[in-house]
């Protein structure tokens, strides 16, 4: 049974297991510093497929079919997907998921969607709602640049505050086994700081970064100072910069145990990312690439996960709304 | 602890209890057949406010204030909202939820998203992952029109088997109490027939429909006479005419046991609405205003609800993708 602590976090005390995990990149990705840590590379940003959207759709199926072999298992051991992505409508994920005659939850949190739904297949093996179950995300630079900004023939000129749009999938297989665990998840409250500038992702998304995080510690009475790493989803270097001034405010230093997908997953002096990467696919890959083997090698012990997500669509943009953000924080132990 | 059935259902023993519910409607749907049952009414399509997208949010808004004031709570007395809606990138919820500094989780199931939500929230205090959450949803024909079809101003025509999105919003909040029962779910799987008619939504979720529900009495071992309605979200006329004919094909024919929200929601005859209701806000609208009240007078024993959705999206009608259904069913019962 999980254990509510606090108001907003669980303890879940069977400590859920990541069986295996898995990705798929594209070139831009495999050619950044983590590039040899990915299962699969596709080369052509197409997938050899005439859209994006059905390339993006590869880019899942490669993640997820890659950590189903790792584990030994079939799609129909799954009770459950819990999937989503960046394209209007979770598009990519429906595509994919409607060849796998799975259970499927489709969720939307934009680039959170790793955390999202890696805290509900934890809960829902914790609660005993499902034996085994699957975590999927996916972005693609090029659908997301054409849906959210500009197509990419326009050949418009990027700001300093904008982040690359990774190509890439993660899925993780969530059960009761050998592997790292999820032993808390805090759901984030969506914070909408008035942030309105598109190409500005990463200072609307990390005031709910802070909030989820300050929760989690308020609720657990831990320190950052009590886990190996601190790492945000795809803040990049403009809303790490922010969210290490709001967590001081909040009495919660971050400093050196902070570190961000965004800016782990391209070199952004070689690379020309700006402020470093975002969406979905940045923090699936970092995640289900580098951090889970690397719990599972028990290189890091205790890694506090909080993916971020700009809850923006092109509507909204046009409409000068602004752009509420959220996170959700997923405690990753090696045992 | 909930128990598996069969291979996808999970039967929820704890019985989690929906202790309110309440809607909020547009004028047109204030006129229907069940106009009298709804809690608020907006006479004015944009509820005071500038866009469509805004004035959706004002129907969720209001829905789920009207709830929760119904079960004497406030926000902060919930542990989570489940909510989502039509409009690219859930929109809608996320410009409700930034007001609520709850604990949200964005689901994106197109029309499916109130048995979707209520599941979701069934599951999490079956579980123990929750003690009182709320599910959540929308839908507004203005908007919609616009976003996946044409704009109101071109003044297009509507083909026979089009459906009319609803404008109206049905909030739950689930926990333990007083009240009717979810005692079991289905997690629906994705089933794609190949329907590529944006006008045709009853038939590109009508197979889904049916493969819920079979699934469901194949778990269950029950029979369609074994409950007082079944209820699909919004098949309209010509999905569920499609869906009676193959539940007799998979050895479950529905008979008269079967209504659809779409066509509880308008009369056809009367109001111009082609084959139809349709939309997130439809079942909720008749859900929450209709059957959950009838349960809650012991009118209703066990309804079987099984919401629909077109997991379509503009970029896939423009590129001629098929259309993916989905469908989620919720067991009902009135104690």
């Amino acid at each position: 049974m999980p254990k509510r602590v606090g108001r907003y976090t669980l303890e879940l005390l069977n400590r859920p297991c990541i069986l295996t995990s898995a990705t798929a990149v594209g070139k831009k990705e495999a050619e950044g510093p983590r590039g040899l840590l990915f299962d699969k590379v596709f080369e052509d940003s197409r997938c050899a497929k005439d859209a994006w959207e059905e390339a993006e759709a590869e880019l899942q199926r490669a993640a997820l079919s890659k950590a189903l072999e790792k584990a030994g298992l079939e799609p129909a051991d799954l009770d459950m997907l819990f999937a989503g992505d960046l394209l209007n409508q979770c598009l990519v994920s429906a595509v994919h998921a409607s060849n796998l005659l799975l259970p499927y939850i489709g969720l939307y949190g934009a680039c959170s969607t790793m955390a999202e739904s890696l805290a509900m297949a934890a809960c829902f093996v914790e609660g005993g709602l499902a034996g085994r179950c699957a975590a999927l995300t996916s972005s693609h630079f090029c659908a997301s640049e054409r849906q959210f900004r500009f197509p990419l023939e326009y050949g418009s000129q990027r700001p300093a505050s904008a982040q690359w749009t990774a190509t890439a999938s993660g899925a993780a297989i969530v059960g009761r086994g050998e592997g790292p665990r999820v032993t808390a998840v805090t759901f984030g409250r969506i914070v909408d700081f008035g942030v309105k500038d598109a190409n500005n992702m990463g200072g609307a998304m990390a005031p709910a970064a802070a909030d989820t995080l300050s929760t989690f510690f308020q609720d657990t009475g831990s320190r950052p100072a009590d886990y190996d790493l601190i790492l945000t989803g795809d803040l990049g270097a403009v809303g790490s910069r922010l969210l290490q001034t709001l967590m001081e405010e909040k009495g919660y230093p971050l400093g050196e145990l902070h570190d961000d997908c965004g800016l782990r997953l391209y070199d952004r002096a070689a690379q020309g990312v700006e402020a470093g990467g975002s969406g979905c696919g940045c923090s699936a890959a970092i995640v289900c690439g580098e951090i889970l083997p690397m719990l599972r090698e028990k290189k890091l012990r205790r890694v506090l996960f909080a993916a971020t997500g700009a809850l923006m669509s092109l509507t909204s943009a046009q409409q000068r709304l602004s752009i509420p953000g959220i996170a959700h924080a997923v405690l990753l132990e090696s045992e």
